[in-house]
């Protein structure tokens, strides 16, 4: 019999002890799906005391000596963060082995080194598990749609602020008092930082846009918001509207100038936005994921599916795995993510957008116009207007056309400086308005 | 420069033209992509005269000589139907030269051998474009849950039942009005059978059981029931139940009697059935399609978007030409449909299924009973009944728990003989009923 494709496994935790469980349990379709046994070579982790159901014979500190040892063939990452995954990875790649992984932060901050240094080595780089777990996402994106154009790439990718945005819909409550719900049931976690303040998507943003346009993209080029800002009276206000809030990551192709190709550029955000019932995003509850794709040829496409957890993000590191593993056999590299187009990333003043905007006004004469002319003088086009007045208070609920986000944010600023507007109340971009 | 890689366009309707112009438009992405330059080297048609946009010295009425020559790298088929297309793809795999189809009912009749000719010669035979339009999924299926278990795949995949059941939902049309509206608006075809009858989603049904369960499955295993049946009673006895009415293709992995993966078995029908509102498949509306996998480890996904028309067939043809110009250039051919796991397909009888029935009854006592005990008699096991009395009528509506297909329906044929029974108004099954 053929001798066993070998795998080392770096990390053990929630993901690698989900994918310890497939390679076993799946022993005998992943053999036929590749052709080839798989076998678990080695488990890389900090303390092997704390991992008494692993096989203590697999078990080894030693992360870098497994990742370059000669009966290794393929390497699978699931530690995460930046070190010493980045290192790991490389001495990898110099070893010669194909590397699955399941880590958007080292991928969003570092992509284009770590392609180049697969594609020097003749060996894959693959790492679906990296954005919205189990939902085939970066697949579909570098392979089925490599011969159209993609428009538009509009994600729920973080499963912590979904739920939070969700419940606050649903029971009235703030910010706070939900984060304190999602803490307390596992949906958060102790420290929410990096889901609660964007961190996450935008990593997750800047890995979709670059395959998506062809371009390299690192999460410091993100324009990134969280939504711990996101009030109780901003989401009333959506519904007033026929609006759910979502935090969302958006990567566009915006056309140049001279409407050729080569003059478009890139923008990529993450922000809270309200977003129409009717669109097929705000369906999306709870801890779910989805993400909207618009194409040239292809129209409207639509992915979701469970964004987190051990066994959808081992669910896709497996799919990588056996993908990988055939490309070994067959003794190719598959298709990588490419950054020919290497278009220009759009700052945030420059992309446009549009703003819900709502303000408590003196109900007196001349208020609208003063209030209107503000927004002329920035150049900023008003789609609606509407009016509640109460007493000698009234609240004007204003939303934009689409203008540059540095236009925007300076009328709202100059808003808030007028005597006439006694406060704003609430202030969010609007996406997927028609 | 490297010579380009050269291709056999067979077929320049909707879709071909599409093709064409994706592939004349996109030229430098695709070239960047790809790693060498895409040309068309000929293309058949069977009436060159009703081409005259495109270049005369590239149509041929001999498709034969086209696929064969020396010249040509890669054959895209876009004619459909089963001959001459199968003698075409025949040969070219002979030819030493990969496929890529858009024809389902070929796959579906002819998949097995047809792979095995693929593999045979070595070349690949992708067909992405053959099941829902541009919405990746058997990409999916085939490679991003390769190291999962798919359980169940339920989907919309026709558009123009689908079109015609939303209109009965939204105006309480019967299916023949419906069906005039969607001709008329070019929705549907002049002879409507293959999409009203089923027959179209039996073949994407037989092509994605095929991919997500490793087993040979052709169109004529698949149980199909087309949508002329359904009346504006079953549309708006759905409506009370909280569901509405959908054309599904169902692909479901049924555990064996003995547990072990081995003894399962597939089971794989198109029919209407009554699916609850908040089921993620029941917003699909119009021409849109849909799929809904559920995998062991991923959970649950769902893909979405436009199922039909030239652009979009187009972009998921462009999608597998890039893809299999980059296998021709690595030298390998790519990831397969592998049929090893072989499982049985169950018959339909055996099914388990659940009905909704309404009844028309005597309003007396004694009524419920008999009609009670005629479920128990065919070990039917009901979930839910309401009854509205007025006068000396009153109408059953039954909701069954699952139980094998052929008790349900005898079920059905024994009530329709009660005298208890006045008429049996609604008969209709039921899924994602928890």
């Amino acid at each position: 019999m053929t001798a066993p494709l070998r795998v080392a496994l770096l990390g053990c935790g929630t993901v690698g002890s989900q994918v310890l469980r497939l390679i076993s349990e799946q022993s005998d379709d992943l053999t036929a799906r590749i052709g080839r046994r798989v076998e678990v070579a080695g488990i890389a982790v900090r303390r092997p005391a704390h991992h008494a159901d692993v096989p203590a014979d697999l078990l080894t500190t030693d992360a870098h000596a497994l990742v370059t040892r000669d009966d290794v063939d393929l390497v699978v990452e699931v530690i995460g963060g930046i070190e010493p995954a980045r290192t790991l990875m490389l001495a990898a790649f110099e070893a010669g082995k194909s590397v699955v992984s399941a880590n958007k932060a080292l991928l969003a901050e570092d992509g284009v080194a770590l392609h180049a240094a697969a594609a020097k080595a003749g060996v894959d780089l693959y790492y679906e598990a990296a954005v919205a777990g189990a939902i085939p996402l970066l697949r579909p994106l570098r392979e089925s749609l490599a011969g159209d154009q993609i428009r538009r790439v509009v994600g729920i990718v973080n499963g912590t602020t979904n739920y939070i945005l969700s419940r606050m819909a649903e029971t009235g409550a703030g910010f706070a008092e939900a984060l304190a719900e999602a803490t307390e049931l596992g949906y958060a976690e102790a420290d929410p930082t990096a889901d609660v303040d964007g961190f996450d998507a935008a990593a997750k943003a800047a890995i979709l846009a670059s395959l998506a346009f062809h371009t390299p993209v690192t999460a410091s080029d993100v324009h990134r918001e969280g939504i711990s800002a996101v009030s109780a009276t901003d989401v009333a206000r959506a519904a007033e509207i026929g609006c759910t809030v979502k935090l969302l990551a958006i990567c566009e192709r915006v056309t140049g100038p001279n409407g050729d190709a080569m003059s478009d550029t890139v923008a990529v955000r993450v922000h809270p936005a309200m977003i129409p019932t009717s669109h097929p995003l705000a369906a999306v509850g709870g801890a779910f994921n989805a993400v909207f794709v618009e194409a040239e040829a292809a129209g409207q496409l639509m992915f979701y599916g469970q964004g987190a957890g051990g066994e959808p993000t081992a669910s896709a590191v497996l799919g990588d795995l056996v993908a990988v593993a055939r490309n070994r056999l067959a003794g190719a590299a598959g298709q990588s993510s490419t950054g020919y187009a290497n278009l220009a990333v759009r700052p945030m003043d420059e992309t446009p957008t549009r703003y819900h905007v709502s303000l408590d006004v003196a109900d007196k004469p001349g208020v609208l116009a003063t209030v209107a002319h503000e927004f002329a003088v920035h150049d900023v086009s008003i789609s609606t207007v509407r009016q509640d007045g109460s007493g000698d208070a009234a609240t004007l609920v204003i939303v934009t056309h689409s203008a540059p986000d540095a236009a925007l944010s300076a009328t709202i600023a100059a808003l808030r400086d007028m005597p006439a507007v006694r406060g704003v109340t609430s202030v969010l971009r609007v996406e997927g308005l028609s």
